[in-house]
């Protein structure tokens, strides 16, 4: 299998490697042919090439069977009026490939709930999954500018939602049958076009329940009842500052994987903490996250699930055994910790 | 003063009735003449009128000093796709008084703090004032529906963010001098738009600091470090989003009050909570918020700020008193903590 590395910037070229070191000892210990090869993109490619998604790593990703990204973005790069940004290079991205479904798993592992700002009794018995639209909506809609005024258009079609929708409904499945689908039908039309496309998938799949929650409400139920929610769907902004509050629950950011899905293609695997700038080159960034990441990777884009259960199971037992860095309380480096997770993979 | 009463839906009548009940008694002990009428609202008004806001309403909305309102909606007018909708009756209420400006102080009352779901460390020192834009955005801006595809669009124009970031640099300077203005200017010209109308602004305020977040990184923030805020103001669409996930912190959402000023005529007054058709009728309603919004409306649209001190006191020794209502733990009906509060105004 060919994966495309994408380290990008601050810890992404750190956190990086250390998911690359983890497929070359599960190709070892299992016997499978992995190629890697490094590309450019965001600040880095800025800088390098004048362009965050460069000829070369569009054509590599367009070829590859799976992606796995470090992180995108720093202080360098970050005045929103500069002609070129690191994260078009990102959003960029997804377009292309045309990955419309971003998977992000949350679960609490005891030794992060610890850390969590939530009152243990809040976080017990957490198990959910966010699908955020990645492809559409306000992101990727028509824009204008003059000196007196500023529009963002946002726009779903039927197919746009269809396609979403049955990815969550097809995991539910797996699951435990809950889907919870995300909207402000009182006030949006896209929202409103959104639930009707939900109830009718909906019937698609009796034996899953559906339920509409409004952006809101949802926002309040994530911090009040997380534990009542199994797969929650919902649009790409939407997603976007949900499963950011939703992350914080786990205790750390560092730990929480995320996939990007649904397109002809390679699916895009990244931990979902930023670049972390401030700790950049000194080791204390929190590897688990892109391992983690890199376990989807051989799950849904390798189709390799004992393998994948091998990287999980290492990452629980380094957890347990107090292997953690920094974001974890504990002064262990990322190199440590990574090795760690190779010893614990063999 | 002439002082509009919007009861709406669910329990709005009860805990408007507790709001009234305060006035009348700070009229007497202060010796004012508040004139109080009633008019429909919500479903309650499309019950009765077949329209969320009947020109009856409108009318005295337009000359009243102040409005004080219930809760609006229920599952009875809940299909998004229904003709008419309470929640319209909202959104028109706003635009035609043009109150930009949402305001939403949290404070952490000791008593509430103890039911945060987040651990008490996180919340200590919290005290923070929302502005949220509430006449412009995505929630008015032209919509379309075809078959296949829907569209709302988002704008701003540079009086709109002008006046909202003022509002926002005044109050910040009778606080801790500090703005935090919420965006998604790495994706949304809106955005970006109201990031460079944030930063002229700033430069009129020499004393106040500003600063910029993301939308999704104040999501998380608001959970992990609450207490470093003082105003934070953003748009229509993230507000509404926002200041949900922060209400929560507070404990129980029947405490808190709200403001939406900055319109020619009357500011309008209402607790955050909904209108909660499930303990509707029971007297269990928390009639805290819509009595601490009385004290916001005798501050900012009577000019009455000793008489709102009262109130405030009032609430505060109740509570220390243990006079609580369900949500809060207790188990005082919404007259008998209504009764505490009249008492102490005394
Ligand atoms: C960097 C930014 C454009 C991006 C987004 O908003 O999608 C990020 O916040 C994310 O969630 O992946
Ligand atoms: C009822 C709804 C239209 C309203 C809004 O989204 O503004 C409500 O959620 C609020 O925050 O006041």
């Amino acid at each position: 299998a060919s994966i495309v590395v994408l380290p990008g910037d601050g810890i992404g070229p750190e956190v990086a490697s250390a998911g690359v070191a983890v497929l070359r000892q599960i190709a070892e210990r299992f016997g499978h042919d992995f190629t890697f090869t490094e590309h450019a993109i965001g600040g880095d490619a800025i800088d390098r090439f004048g362009d965050p998604l460069p000829p070369a790593t569009r054509e590599a990703c367009l070829a590859a069977d799976a992606i796995l990204l470090g992180a995108v973005g720093g202080p360098k790069w970050s005045d929103p009026n500069a002609p070129v940004r690191p994260e078009q290079g990102l959003l960029a991205m997804r377009k292309l490939l045309g990955v419309f479904a971003n998977v992000r798993p949350l679960k609490l592992h005891p030794r992060a709930a610890a850390l969590s700002p939530l009152k243990p009794e809040r976080t017990k018995g957490v198990d959910l999954v966010f699908i955020r639209e990645l492809t559409g909506g306000i992101y990727f809609g028509a824009k204008t500018r003059t000196d007196d005024a500023a529009t963002d258009e946002c726009r779903y079609t039927v197919g746009e939602i269809e396609r979403v929708m049955r990815h969550a409904f097809d995991l539910a499945r797996t699951r435990r049958k809950k889907v919870t689908s995300v909207d402000k039908a009182n006030v949006l039309e896209t929202s409103r076009l959104w639930r009707s496309v939900a109830t009718r998938i909906a019937a698609d799949y009796p034996d899953v329940e559906l339920e509409h929650q409004l952006v809101d409400s949802m926002a309040m139920h994530l911090l009040t009842r997380p534990a009542d929610y199994d797969v929650i769907v919902t649009e790409n902004m939407f997603g976007d500052i949900l499963t950011d509050e939703a992350s914080v629950l786990a205790g750390s950011l560092g730990l929480s994987p995320s996939a990007s899905l649904g397109g002809p293609g390679a699916g895009v695997y990244e931990p979902i903490h930023g670049s972390a700038p401030d700790i950049a080159g000194k080791a204390l960034a929190n590897p688990l996250g892109t391992i983690l990441s890199v376990a989807m990777l051989l799950r849904h884009s390798l189709g390799l699930s004992t393998e994948a259960d091998t990287v999980e199971a290492a990452v629980d037992y380094v957890m347990e055994n107090g292997n953690l860095t920094r974001d974890l309380g504990g002064d262990a480096t990322t190199h440590a910790v990574t090795r760690a997770v190779l010893d614990a993979c063999e």
